[in-house]
């Protein structure tokens, strides 16, 4: 990736400070608020099917992750998602746990299928369980490499026209046609709960400044990814992992960017 | 403020460990509960229908803060706050994000109503949002300085008969007459989610073992501040900031208060 | 115990990395998440009666605790209870609050004639007020100490056949007839909201490999409580020490645990 586009994002995301609304799961709620506070975003939380829609319309991005999701919690997620889709800002899924029971599966397809997300952020069982039909994950964790849901993340790109990211070693985040890879990160960041869940919030983040998802998706993996790397260097456990994480993109400048970003040889495979 | 009075309610709090029942958000709900037991309280959270009516019969003080609210919790929040009423406990209401959505003004206006607070705490915005109608704030974060709210907390507080606080760089509270403030405090502290929330749970803390609300509040922000203000001096960044925070809080004593505690020019303003 | 015992089930945890099917409570949901994490297991947050039976299906233990309970999440940990009892998986009941208003008493009661716990872990209040009706007890909090307690954990654990364990200073672990002991921790645990709450997530990770209940209980109390030793060591608050005792969970090996535990002279009183 070019790093000037990178660096620009990121200076843009601190300029703005969009407001995303996220609809989110209760285990990461606190950390997703706080890592949009860090890099300079203005979290809000809001799931009453009696406001989303008015929510959304104050908000430069939105937020659809059914980690802890319920019936009722659905019912916003339709609601928020309908009117994010109307008013054309981007709305990024996190289908955490999909393949794990047939109701988060199905409920990812209905999403999908009616809200059109603008991006789908997802590790790589996720992923693989949105296109391959009896593909049981287990739990929340991925057990798929990323390397092998690829061919998937491509296929789910095609069909939905979303841009699909799979989080993992390398992430991959593609349209279907074109591949961007990010190789930055630590195997630290799998071990803190919602690290996920906060890439997707600040992949929401960028999309919220740039139009151009593609794009904006890989700088917000590329800023997570160097982010855990530089916090896993000073981290004993994943307790302090989690608070140098939100250190590490409360302080981060253009320039620990450009020192940091690794370029990956295999880009656009 | 007298800082002998401040010393007092903090060793009260130490030494009666007051029951404070919170209806409070998803987001920060950890973070309020540790705070508490770091000041010396003892929390409880609990929301359903069937129990808040009983909760409040062993509780010394009620938070309802409608940060993630929804139906269900609304009414859960009326049950609770009447009963507190009714038992003559402190009931301090939070308008997390009112004016944001009209669901979320309508929400506090009926609560306001209904229950009476004997507090209420918010950021200039939500203050702002609950005395002119139309006016429309940016999500949960302030858009607006103290001083402009500052009209409308008195107008507040003179309508309803409570207490109202405004939390920012400098703390306003007031009764329609008087007005204290606290200029202790941090930019930091803006910036981890849920530190007013924290700050409304507090002062619910101190207004269970010092009927006279107007002191109870200042006495609350004056120790928000001041531990804020320790923290900040250490952290490095939000992530640090959320758990120094704690403990300064836990680690308080009433020499570190008289040693921090900035008087203001301003008082009786 | 037998501390050779006590290192083949944490090996065992660290290579089996058991998944843990936890409905809990959304004040320390994060941290039962980063706990299970850093002592090597895969948790799920699940609550939604649509999916709980399926998640129960890929999981190999069940958490059902009432920290917030409302009547819907009730219904789904029946749901979820009743598969996992059918199913033939540990599920482990936290009774948190128990006594503390009518209602939670009477889910617990509920719970535990319709699921049939494997095993039951709570403070002293809340196990004698499962036992004796008409206790009442302060919140979530305890307000009665561990000795008191034992008696009515033996006769619970008579009356349901569940393994009982009560968190304290010391720790018991019942079957009724046999009493086994953990004299290590720290005051500083009880500070930090949620401790009891990981305790028992430790607890069912553990019954997860070890099929001896009473063994796989004191294990994880053993554990909890060597961990919360290292941690406070260290700790300069309750902040900190949330952090830590995650850090310490991270870093455990079979030589601190031995290194670290205290035998109890009382076991099997």
């Amino acid at each position: 990736m070019d790093i000037k586009n990178l660096q620009r994002d990121f200076e843009l995301v601190r300029q703005k400070s969009p407001l995303v609304h996220n609809i989110t799961n209760f285990v990461v709620m606190n950390n997703t608020a706080n890592a949009l506070l860090a890099i300079g975003a203005s979290p809000v939380m809001a799931h009453a099917a009696e406001e989303v829609a008015d929510m959304v319309q104050i908000a430069s991005a939105l937020v659809i992750n059914i980690g802890t999701l319920s019936a009722d919690w659905v019912d916003a997620m339709m609601i928020a998602g309908m009117a994010a889709k109307k008013k054309g800002i981007p709305v990024v899924l996190d289908p955490v746990g999909a393949g794990a029971t047939p109701y988060r599966t199905e409920v990812c397809k209905l999403l999908i299928e009616t809200v059109e997300p603008s991006i789908i952020r997802g590790n790589a069982s996720e992923i693989m369980a949105l296109v391959n039909d009896g593909i049981s994950t287990k739990g929340v964790d991925s057990s798929d490499s990323s390397d092998n849901a690829l061919q998937s993340a491509k296929q789910l790109a095609l069909k939905t026209g979303a841009i699909v990211v799979i989080s993992g070693p390398t992430d991959y985040i593609t349209n279907g046609v074109l591949t961007e890879t990010v190789v930055n990160g630590h195997p630290l960041m799998a071990r803190v709960t919602g690290m996920g869940c906060t890439a997707t919030a600040i992949t929401a983040t960028f999309a919220a400044i740039n139009s151009n998802y593609m794009e904006a998706a890989t700088h917000a993996m590329a800023m997570m990814s160097i982010c855990g790397e530089l916090a896993a260097a000073k981290a004993q456990g994943n307790g302090s992992m989690q608070v140098l994480f939100l250190d590490e993109m409360y302080n981060l400048t253009a320039e620990v960017l450009s020192t940091n970003l690794k370029q990956s040889a295999d880009a656009n495979l």
